[in-house]
């Protein structure tokens, strides 16, 4: 077997190798492109098991990060690489198995959320000239100082992408678990709609607003490289799934929509400084504490000030709320505020379209669908391609259902002008 | 922290590091003799868990060897190395994690049970400067072309006294879930002692003989270098434990005893070939068809001739019964043989002693004792320093209480004159 003229890179989530009845699905899956293609496969760890390695560190020593964890956690994924080899192998085809510093990823020296410096090709090029389907582990590397690293959240997208990248690849499929990506979560909304194409652009927004298919970071490199990108089902591969494309390329096919998607997130709290003085330097004061400890703000909204005072409320993580809290309440004098409000039983809904720049009406007829839904708007935020409410938490379901509704996301698969 | 003027080798086997009470018992006795010595921990994977990953191996690709399932098996010591480094760092002293290739294990190209190579210092030597407590991933190395390969059986007992040589180790501790070496299995016989003192010698018959505490491949590697190596428990750290001492020192103490220890091994079958040719060669055909094969044989008994003809008979591991009757069969024309019997109902069971050569009557007493208990003695093989007999398996727990008894084991802290 000699190598092929073209190179794809196959990536399987954790439900995709969960079990050895998985893992010989996905081996058929990587197999079958290899009769066209050449095959970089790389895998995340089986199941649950990066949870279960963090609950192991935490029996140990609650709290650990950095080097070790990273030690730790790198494991996982060289079980299922191993695994995965070996049964491609069984069905008759080389395969060869490569950690993150085999398979060449370099990383900046940062623990726990290292970025991609580099990926050394030789090693996997060596396999492919042989004709073995390589199985690389992904959401790892090394630094040059040989220290494994790993690279946070979404890392083994992020992988996939890089090495697309880096091996000019004609295709990069992620396989998960659902046959795509959907106008909204199939949980929530029974007639939520598989996507055919989607945009890079919307995307990020879907999956930083909680659409866990595909993580921002790794689409974000898409974006950059250009990389022709596919959602897919490793239980029906013979879905096409969604393609995650390029706006220009969208447009070109007329397919940007108003409005591609709902997304729900129920993983925010809302702080509010009530009454703060309304003078130059207390957003930065306020902002830059919390930046301080490492608490991400999402949706910021300060009142139009009166009697020159102002309210300024922001969503935080929810894990995060009570440190967000006290900060400010630690600060709460020096911005001559009256007190700090905390609200964790609050929902973020948005929509996302490409096409929503062009189109009048978006948002007000969302606006107008709550309101008749007798759903109270507590803040509001916007970006070119996404409006985002908080909500009551116990209105979201609904909001994402009368929201699917009225955009009519069950007809999602044909494009929709409003 | 400096480093000091001692280094020491601590291994601790997977019941030792079993789960995190277990782990941390490991990292207070690392932390305890890190105030005098420079300190090396090994360790080998948790509890069970090699077996469990071996089992998955079999699901996705049964009787898969060789390099994928390095990769796989390696993988388990790296998880209680980065735990048992998060844990001594929790208790406040300085620690860091190596690999098996971090580490500088060079070993020879061979998969799942390689031999080192090499072990190349500088990176320890790096940690140890710093006053860390170094934790190693025993069982493991890396070829000169960066596969990774594993040592096999006893493989963690290996790095450890291989640390031990290359950092010339004031000592190499091997911590299990026992006090120490037994006279004999302490569940068979309640009488059965511990030893404070064998020779590397004797160690060697009784690990070989299945006395579990220490692989035999370590004993022979710590008597080449003379490791001063002690079995410890890590649930008892106040204990001494067994010292592993060389045969001389044992001598010069006047510790030599005529029989140190019994063990029973009920893992092997007995094979006969019955009525083969009495020429040249039959012996090399049969086991040399049985090599080609894989099969280790262990005692192996030829018949005095008679009229012409010969019985042969061996044991094997019992796992191999069926295909060493198999081969056997096979040739059985070639070696005029009548035909193959093969029993799995056997047990072996030895006495092992540096001072036997010395003292005549060792056998006879032992072929009395078992005379006097009414078991029969299937086949009967010597050593300089041991002498086994096999006998039905019915009888082995019977076999080695008596044994005991009659070379008063019991007493066995204290020297014996037989």
């Amino acid at each position: 077997m000699a190598r092929k003229a073209t190179t794809i890179v196959l990536k399987f989530g954790g439900s995709s190798v969960a079990n050895s009845e998985c893992i010989e699905r996905i081996s058929k899956i990587a197999i079958r492109e290899s009769k066209e293609h050449n095959v970089i496969v790389v895998t995340s760890a089986m199941g649950k098991t990066t949870n279960q390695l963090i609950d192991l560190a935490n029996q140990v020593c609650p709290g650990c990060d950095g080097r070790e964890l990273d030690m730790l956690l790198a494991t996982g994924e060289l079980v299922s690489i191993s695994l995965a080899a070996m049964a491609i192998q069984k069905l008759g085809h080389p395969a060869v198995s490569l950690t993150g510093w085999q398979a060449g990823f370099v990383t900046e020296s940062s623990h726990n959320k290292a970025r991609i410096a580099e990926i050394k090709c030789d090693r996997i090029n060596k396999h492919l000239e042989l004709g073995e389907i390589v199985v690389v582990a992904g959401f790892q590397g090394i630094t040059e100082d040989g220290e494994v690293t790993t690279l946070g959240r979404g890392g083994s997208d992020t992988s996939a992408v890089a090495l697309a990248s880096a091996f000019k690849a004609d295709r990069c499929d992620i396989y998960t678990d659902v046959k795509g990506v959907y106008t909204t979560d199939p949980r929530v909304v029974k007639e939520a709609t598989k996507l055919d194409h989607i945009s890079f652009e919307e995307m990020i927004e879907l999956a930083s607003l909680g659409a866990k298919v595909l993580h921002p970071r790794s689409v974000e490199l898409a974006k950059k490289y250009n990389i022709d990108l596919r959602v897919r089902s490793s239980f029906k591969p013979e879905n096409k799934g969604t393609e995650v494309i390029s706006l220009q390329r969208m447009k070109d096919m007329e397919l940007t929509k108003a409005v591609t998607g709902v997304a729900l997130d129920t993983k925010q709290a809302k702080i509010a400084i009530i009454s703060v003085a309304d003078r130059p330097g207390i957003a930065s004061k306020v902002f830059g504490e919390l930046g301080k400890n490492k608490i991400n703000v999402d949706m910021i909204i300060q009142s139009v000030p009166r009697d020159g005072i102002n309210d300024i409320a922001f969503t935080v993580p929810r894990e995060d709320m009570e440190t967000a809290k006290a900060v400010c309440e630690e600060i709460l004098k020096d911005i001559e505020g009256s007190k700090v409000e905390a609200d964790d039983g609050i929902a973020k809904v948005s929509i996302v379209g490409a096409g929503m720049l062009n189109r009048p009406g978006v948002a007000s007829t969302l606006f107008e669908t709550l309101s008749q839904a007798g759903i109270n708007i507590q803040m509001i935020s916007t970006s070119e391609i996404k409006i985002s409410c908080l909500i009551d938490e116990a209105d979201a379901t609904k909001a994402v259902q009368v929201i699917h509704d009225a955009f009519e996301l069950e007809k999602s698969s044909e494009p929709i002008i409003v």
